[in-house]
């Protein structure tokens, strides 16, 4: 139960290099893991996991209010880990009801036999992740399962923010003639943690597209942009998000194949794997929902913000077929773009 | 996949009647759920899971903010199950920093296999418990990880409350001379989960302690009683609550093990397993420090709560031996109440 110094690591010489279910028993050695391992991860001590309560002090009445686990396999993919998409989609998703990020809960459940350096480098992970979205992490829980009981590290995430301008960010304000905007190339999620999962080497480097999107949300509210709605582009993709709002808005959402940027390495591995990229999970892509006349501003402000330079406005809302998403095709033809009855990708997020 | 009608499930027969991995995958399969089972948990359409987050109108500056997973092996137990744990635990937690209970959030993860009607049970109980601690639910996300990668359910709840009052219920405000209350007999919860998953059967029925403690909490915010500190007595029980505040306060708790009540079946329960009482959770007890004069105030406004008849004074905090938990002991002797190394029972809540 003993190994070397490791350098990453904190945890002394003495400790055990892998979680224990005693870990998750309120006895010593969850006392010794939430000091170790935990508590830097904490916005301070009056709000350390010891407490039951975080107290915060939120000078907003209106409040945004979400929650996602995370149970992504493997934990570690290229371009990011679990702990960087349970800050990442939390705040994104805040971020797509117009709040600023105030505050964020981390429940951790552990499997026995982890090891103690990799639930270390997903707590730097989730570290480094708050302090990129200016988050907070005021309050949190662990809990330790039986061995063959969990999947290394599953992370639930809740977020708080505020909402501090007038507009109405949801499905209902979506309007006959709004432009379709997408913040940048799709798919490449997906398609990197499938890659890492099935042992697929692609000719260049997939990474996943995780980041964090408050900034560029906030950018566009600051500028005036009447923003209609918001949705982040995750399980089941950009189709998947069209069609919620399509069904809900009674709405048509009509796209074109040939505006939709996907990155031609992330084209292939998608025909390679029999993988359509309008239906695979993304982290840090969003479709906006714009007044028809502010679409060219949203989209350079899109576009100047780092890493979304391949924003682009993608099509339009109209009445002609309620509810429906229909896809004009690169060849001419139209298409209807429908939810998918199952999953392409299991345990992508 | 198909089975005969169950009229307590309102799956239709040509449904699935066990969960899926594709239940989680953001198609139609996930839908189904959600209009079906999760749909009606939630407070509003505004608010169902279908959005991203929920808006909430807080009328208060000063919210506390908690989160817990549940991870309760077996999921039904005499006298509760983890639907009804994830509701009161979140709750209680908001309780012992003195607010009232707002909003919850509710994480699931759902293991592939999963018996439709138990995730229906579990989720009613969900609804049940959340009304009677009348709490909305207002956000929610569902995963499902591979069969042999949960078990079961896990949940993860996260809840916001107001707090309405200027007291600083909190560790740094108990002082030497403060009386502490439990407000009922304890380790039940644990015993009757341990009764459950190893199959013993005890004379009489030990059932689960678990309930909701904001009301008896506002009652005595509202007696005017200077609440000093709550905690409630979950992982760890008693003895690893009273530890933490000793160890915080650097005060002495010294408690006499002749008023802490605990039932006699439970107590020779606890023996024929080899387990001390002080240790073992509880879902529905906790400590309250008041200031010594209002002690017998604080404890009749407890026992006339309904379920709270046997509440107690157990002791007080003193300044003669700092950091420290003093059991006097039935027979006079004095002997120190230590942290446990490990844990007495794994996945207790």
């Amino acid at each position: 139960m003993t190994t070397e110094f490791n350098p990453t690591c904190p945890l002394p010489i003495t400790q055990h290099t892998q979680v224990q279910l005693a870990h998750g028993s309120g006895g010593k050695l969850m006392h010794q893991l939430i000091d170790q391992i935990f508590a830097h991860l904490y916005e301070d001590t009056r709000h350390a996991p010891g407490h039951d309560s975080a107290v915060l002090n939120v000078s907003s009445d209106n409040l945004a209010y979400t929650t996602d686990s995370y149970v992504v396999n493997p934990l570690i993919f290229p371009g990011g880990d679990i702990g960087q998409l349970a800050v990442n989609g939390t705040v994104n998703d805040l971020a797509m009801a117009g709040a600023r990020a105030h505050s964020l809960s981390l429940g951790l459940i552990l499997e026995e036999g982890l090891d103690m350096p990799t639930l270390w480098t997903v707590c730097e992970s989730i570290r480094r992740s708050a302090d990129a979205a200016r988050i907070q992490i005021v309050t949190g829980d662990t809990k330790v399962v039986d061995r063959g009981k969990g999947d290394g590290i599953f992370i639930n995430t809740s977020g708080i923010g505020t909402i501090d301008h007038p507009l109405t960010i949801a499905p209902s304000s979506v309007r006959a003639g709004d432009a379709i905007i997408v913040n940048g190339d799709l798919a490449r999620h997906g398609m990197a943690v499938m890659a890492m999962r099935e042992g697929l080497e692609f000719e260049s480097a997939i990474t996943s597209d995780t980041c964090p999107l408050g900034d560029v949300v906030m950018e566009l509210i600051d500028a005036d942009i009447e923003v209609h709605c918001l949705r982040d582009l995750t399980r089941g993709g950009l189709s998947s998000a069209l069609n919620e709002i399509a069904s809900s808005t009674r709405l048509s959402m009509e796209i074109d194949e040939a505006r939709i940027p996907v990155r031609e390495d992330v084209a292939s591995a998608c025909e390679l794997l029999g993988l359509d990229p309008l239906y695979v999970a993304n982290e840090g892509r969003f479709v906006a929902f714009v007044p028809g006349d502010q679409a060219e501003r949203a989209l350079a402000i899109m576009q100047d913000h780092p890493g979304f330079g391949s924003a682009n406005f993608i099509g339009r809302v109209t009445e002609q077929h309620p509810s429906l998403v229909i896809l004009k095709s690169r060849i001419g033809a139209n298409r209807i773009l429908d939810l998918l009855a199952g999953d392409q990708l299991p345990r992508i997020c």
